[in-house]
């Protein structure tokens, strides 16, 4: 199988490596040995007919920043030229400007690639139409890796789908803002406080808007919602409410009632919404710290909870690992 | 899609129920239309080409006891015979004669029907070489219902399995000895006179010993070994104790320590086993009642736990129902 990989971050580094360090086991058990015949971050591309040298890779990347030397590329005709199976996409999320992320996309459809993506802004803002669009060119379409990283609450999701009727979808998706809460209700400590502890070790990013107003919670929501509920929503039907302004004195007084603050994002038959929620403590969503779980209520099966790690470039590479493995065994027609 | 259905009673009587109830869900949502054009039970069988009335079956069943008249059919002639698509199987599991539900399967795959399957024993007891059966013979072979009711254990551990290591499996997976635990614990019972009040309310059968003795335990430990750790286990694998032996005493002396007994079937480097176990209240597999818990540890994911109910007629027939669509998707080349 042959890939074309856009974004070399923390996710696609975790690719990369993980593709490396798993290739024997890969190629034994799955007969899976797939090749990265394009690569690119935002400075530069790489590509090899023949598969780019990883470890090569992987070094200059460090070196220098870039897989490749400028000028800035145009992605979109990158991914549509590079003569690739599948296209994997592991650019940053951004949901104010979904345009680039999108474009990746359509045009690894036009040219007739699968698609496998961490980057959750093309599902959140366009999800019905890429699956429309990718389901006529016949090619597939991944995304496991933008809900739960190597938590497959996806899969789950779609499983209790079938055959049952998902009433309301309720999680807590976003191992950041866990993380700042479980730190708030242990230590006491102000938003503020929580958030700088969490930036120095480094579950928080410089910019936290997308964290902590919600806006991650909110796309993994909408995936989720369309996915298990047959939806067709998208990010700007999502009501969000972040956590800045939980404070200490709520926090207790939720904990004197038994219950503990958590950001929640729900889809029932109100809606959408994203927004910090009292949960009973020992109820399914009380997580602590990064751990993730989300609740699936069915009409007849009734509540089906999964928890897991929710976060992690390693676990998020093993969820595109997941689809790349679905991608191949559909190639040879298993 | 023609389905020839061998068991009806719980289970089999409430995939019938549901196939009337949910009719015109299915044929609108998914083109699905199955016809039962033949359905047995110990005592006689049924069918017809153009496909059986299911209220005149269900109906029959409840007057007679049976959907026909003697004699006690050959149930794999039977099965061999009926020109069907799939054979679904909801006759009871019995492990310590698996031959007979063993041999329904054969003759299904042998007559070139897909199998779905709620029966334990099969799978128990054979399921690598029913496996490879049904892939040599190009049939479809769906176990859901197995293992977790309407939770989709299966499915997942399927998923975590897929370009991740399972290094070991825990489950909580017996609603019944689960029910007289947590009775035993609220009451401080006794392990007898919690199994008779478990009886009287239709939670453990006349016979309790597959439950309390831990043989459904093993029978789902297996089936989750091999589906999740690539194992070709069988039930004369697993150690097994059951629960006959808590005590009062020792349930006690374990909720001073902070923890609660739980009939736990395990799957790890030391092989497949059966036992109470000490849990730490509050830990992912101190869940109450009938419900159902399974963790399932990755070498790269960490812990992912599942939980819902385990148990249940209308459940069980859920998990049918989504191996059924399984098939006619690929009925249909989806």
């Amino acid at each position: 199988m042959r890939i074309v990989l856009c974004g070399i971050g923390v996710v696609g580094k975790a690719l990369l490596q993980l593709l490396l360090d798993d290739r024997r086991w890969l190629a034994d058990h799955h007969g899976f040995a797939p090749r990265i015949v394009g690569a690119a971050d935002s400075r530069g591309v790489a590509a090899s007919k023949n598969g780019l040298d990883l470890l090569g890779l992987l070094s200059l990347k460090a070196r220098t920043g870039s897989v490749g030397t400028g000028p800035i590329p145009d992605l979109p005709q990158f991914i549509a030229d590079t003569d690739a199976d599948v296209f994997v996409q592991a650019v940053p999320t951004n949901v104010r400007n979904p345009t680039d992320a999108i474009d990746q996309c359509r045009a690894a459809i036009h040219s007739g690639k699968h698609i496998v993506t961490a980057t959750k802004s093309p599902l959140a803002c366009a999800m019905a139409s890429l699956k429309d669009a990718a389901a006529a060119h016949r090619v597939r379409f991944g995304y496991s890796a933008t809900v739960g990283a190597g938590t497959p609450m996806l899969a789950l999701a779609a499983r209790c789908a079938l055959g049952d009727r998902v009433t309301r979808i309720e999680g807590v998706v976003n191992g950041t803002t866990n993380y700042i809460l479980t730190a708030m209700e242990n230590k006491g400590e102000t938003f503020e406080a929580a958030l700088l502890q969490a930036q120095k070790l480094g579950f928080a990013e410089t910019d936290p808007s997308a964290d902590v107003d919600g806006l991650d919670t909110a796309c993994k929501t909408v995936i989720l919602a369309n996915e298990a509920m047959h939806r067709r929503a998208v990010f700007t039907d999502v009501r969000i409410d972040g956590i800045r302004h939980v404070t200490p004195d709520w926090i207790g007084q939720a904990a004197s009632a038994g219950r503990r603050i958590k950001l929640v994002g729900r889809a029932d038959e109100h809606g959408l919404s994203v927004a910090p929620r009292e949960v009973p403590i020992g109820s399914p969503l009380d997580v602590p710290g990064t751990t993730n779980a989300l609740c699936i209520s069915l009409e007849r099966g009734g509540d089906v909870t999964l928890t897991g790690r929710g976060a992690g470039g390693f676990d998020t590479a093993s969820a595109i690992l997941r689809d790349l493995l679905d991608v191949w065994r559909s190639m040879r027609g298993e």
